[in-house]
């Protein structure tokens, strides 16, 4: 089933077709079997696509029946690693960081599902050292990075320090043996090519949004700048 | 210079091009002249890509000399309509609201030349409603949203609330004449055609970086799992 990297787009939409079957779950109904048909609109995708996918890494459906719903997510669980527990560590326990900590506790909190463990935490502020994050997360040194990164078998880092240290951040998470980094500094990573970086880079994201807007609007009402 | 649409990947870049002649501005040392060979690096693609990108909307550069480059600053924040005030409205002021709110009215703070205020943010947390958030962005009720988007002429919207009423705030956005969404509900939006989505997805980019760890590592020092 692996043994060839399938395109981040592909991914990408595979993490969505077990959020959709993940819900269905949840809301108390899971269906015994799904169709592409089905599945594509939950995602925003053709049921062509749905097949096309799905047919990268096997056989999962039948003819006229569709997918057996609770096997199809095993497979995708297999396939993302969703299937076991991911210890996740975060540098940077600034305002963003400390609300993707809670984010992601209460998520896992409310979910038996939810693979990520919110394990560690890192800052240089010493009053932040030493104490947890809603009871759960420890913070540490950032100079400790590589060796609690090792300690805690930490497998995805997240990243919300200031954009001028995020590379040296990037260094010690990937020098204690992080292979995934979710970046939301405001500038590009480099690492090695074994490690793989994807980017929520929040203004970056509003500069591309920026691009469809067009030229500024008139007003409906004909008036002068907003004002408040 | 417009007229066409670009695609959204090279809009991306556009925005990361933009990014990195800002930095070397704010820095201090703002070059003459930058050549696609330099500028390349910079943002993590071939001279030859930022030549076929920029050459989509225009000639910029000379021959052997490179690209003016407050003049290619210029001409990117015009294509990103980043050369003027872009009026953003958030929807659910809970932690990670809070934190983006924080963040970008701080980005706004330190960078003269970053476009986007903070205009307005909406909850249905009658605590929040009528304070302001850093003395800066102000809390409506979620209700008045439509009216309000109009009013403070808020032209991208981001969304933080939680995934099972992210549709219809977005609905309500788009009712006020919003034409640009960053959505961090961890759902999929269904929107007319001429508005514009893009997803920052904290659970679903973890799930994506699952597919890049392969099966649980056997820890270095062979022990048993972390504890902590």
């Amino acid at each position: 089933m692996r043994g060839f990297r399938a395109p981040d787009v592909t991914i990408g939409r595979l993490a969505e077709y077990l959020r959709a079957l993940n819900s269905m779950d949840l809301a108390g109904h899971p269906p015994r079997f799904i169709s592409s048909h089905e599945l594509g609109p939950l995602v925003g995708v053709t049921s062509a696509q749905v097949r096309k996918d799905l047919a990268l890494f096997g056989e999962f459906g039948k003819q006229g029946v569709g997918y057996d719903a609770a096997n199809l997510r095993r497979e995708l669980q297999q396939i993302l690693n969703a299937d076991r527990r991911i210890n996740v560590g975060l540098a940077g326990v600034g305002e963003l960081g400390d609300a993707l900590l809670r984010y992601n506790i209460r998520r896992a909190a409310q979910d038996r599902e939810y693979p990520f463990v919110m394990a560690a935490a890192f800052d240089t502020n010493p009053k932040k050292i030493g104490t947890t994050v809603d009871g759960v997360t420890p913070v540490y040194n950032v100079l400790d990075m590589p060796e609690v990164t090792r300690q805690k078998d930490l497998e995805i880092g997240i990243i919300t320090v200031p954009a001028s240290v995020a590379q040296s951040v990037a260094d010690s998470l990937v020098k204690g043996g992080i292979r995934a980094i979710l970046n939301f500094a405001p500038t590009k990573l480099t690492v090695r090519e074994d490690v793989r970086v994807r980017y929520a880079d929040v203004s970056l994201e509003l500069l591309c949004l920026g691009y469809y807007l067009g030229p500024r609007r008139v007003r409906p009402d004909g008036g002068g700048p907003a004002t408040g």
